[in-house]
């Protein structure tokens, strides 16, 4: 076991998903030059990589419907890596010409979830994917994110098995970076740890993501349990933006300025600069009709220092 | 370390504060009878200890002024004990005269807040507590918790030094029961394991309970790592009930259903019923005026299954 309560490890790598995870389940559309403006603020940051938009069809997800000029209009920070959704060849084609750094694919491990959300069975997403993977190329590199990797709302605990043979065939074609999502937030500690070390275990050279949701408050909790299982790269969401269709009202994504606070507590180097999060995140509850449920948003770092009542400094 | 993540110890003892810690934050009075009908709910579900209330003057705190009437009117649950807030000796003789089986002593680490909320220094907490053992000698047990032992709103980050200190004092005088207060949600997983480690190793003998606080969205990873220090006794509150001064509108402590949900989940015997828990949460959110931070109570339990969409039965 890796000892993340007794000795921080080197650098983490934080990828911020509000601009796709997070815009999509809005329902107000947030216009273009505002996306912009909050990824730019986003790409100041430090953060390693930034979901910037879903390549999906405008009449699937309207409040992404601008995709090609969200991503043409932004500054590309170096040292970014900016990632893109993409739900088959025709949207892979349109992130490539927009020079995306990486086409992020998404499967469900759950047949039901499969179904629900995609429309298509988990096979016949593998089988799309060998022909993204070749239409790629070299032109962008390939992740996939694979949705209830813990759990299925409507099948319950995802037990690893399934879990494990999905990535087997996710490696035969060609892809070698996954994220594991707890999409419902479903997941907890022991079985993160379980399911990323056996998965750090088999495929050692594998780049790993934890992506967890806080709907039953165990976000921060699972990341912990990651940490420890030698998990090194986290996507979480500005603000706590995202949401969970099946538990309305519920926190969707772990909040990213939350997670950077608490790994820097813990003296992880996450090459992220929280003030500038902070900042993005007041510019995000601006442009959203509805509270975030950032806490660093509402109760400041642990830092913060309040002055001393008056008197308490001539005690009676 | 001990092994939470990887296999689940035997018995944990899960104590809930909002009867005291909750109520005394609520700006409006909640009637006698409706306290009781919670602390009977509560002492159905199979908690180890309840703190009922607080024998402090009705004036200091009058959300809390029937304290008599709460303790006598609740049906006391065998295997159940039931603990009240006592500030001083005269609080301390009201408390005995209802029977409590523990007396819940405070005290603040730090001197700033030790000032600021107590008005009097930590070392004249102590001398006044050396009081309070002698004088309830065999008729109730004692507890201290420390606030402030990991952070302060005025001072910042607390060392370990002060707080071993203080236990050191609190040993010498009789205490064998120490509840460590992260009373601000300072705390983070490494500070946290550090503290409870040192702790545990200098006094194997000496109960030591965790009170976390999710101010920053940290509660239930610092009862990860408080576990891992091999922690077995927790303090949470219904609903989240419960505030911070310091951060208005933040969560408060940690909810007791999403710490119990997560341990049950993890493997974890904690003796409690977490439907009945549920139910008293329901009971708790018709009793106030503001929304509870309580995750369950929004999204469910993650067992929750939702139906298939018919479209995802039929799939094109």
């Amino acid at each position: 076991m890796h000892n993340a309560l007794q000795a921080a490890a080197g650098r983490l790598f934080i990828h911020d998903v509000a601009p796709r995870d997070g815009f999509q389940n809005e329902s107000g559309f947030i216009p273009t030059e505002r996306k912009i403006e909050l990824i730019d603020a986003l790409s100041a940051t430090g953060l390693a990589k930034i979901e910037v938009t879903s390549f999906t069809s405008p009449k699937a997800i309207p409040s992404l419907a601008d995709a090609e000029a969200v991503m043409k209009g932004i500054a590309r920070a170096p040292g970014v890596r900016y990632t893109a959704l993409v739900p088959n060849e025709r949207g892979c084609e349109r992130a490539l010409a927009c020079g995306v750094d990486e086409i992020n694919l998404v499967m469900s491990v759950s047949l039901s979830h499969s179904l629900a959300n995609l429309r298509r069975t988990p096979e016949t997403s593998i089988r799309d994917f060998a022909r993204i993977v070749r239409q790629a190329e070299s032109r962008a590199s390939i992740a996939c994110s694979l949705s209830t990797a813990f759990g299925c709302p409507f099948e319950g605990e995802v037990a690893p098995g399934p879990v494990m043979t999905a990535i087997e065939q996710l490696v035969d074609i060609g892809i070698d970076a996954i994220v594991l999502c707890d999409t419902t937030g479903m997941a907890h500690p022991r079985q993160v740890y379980e399911v990323f070390t056996r998965v750090g275990t088999r495929w050692p050279a594998l780049a790993l993501t934890a992506h967890f949701h806080d709907t039953r408050g165990m976000g921060l909790a699972n990341v912990l349990a990651a940490l420890q299982a030698g998990v090194v790269r986290f996507d979480a969401s500005l603000g706590g933006l995202g949401g969970c269709p099946y538990a309305p009202g519920a926190d969707g994504n772990v909040c990213t300025e939350d997670l950077v606070h608490m790994l820097a507590l813990m003296g992880y180097d996450t090459g992220v600069d929280l003030s500038g999060l902070v900042r993005a995140a007041s510019l995000l509850a601006q442009m959203i009709d509805h509270p975030l449920s950032s806490r660093l948003l509402r109760a400041g770092p642990s830092s913060r220092r309040y002055p001393l009542p008056e008197a308490a400094r001539h005690p009676g």
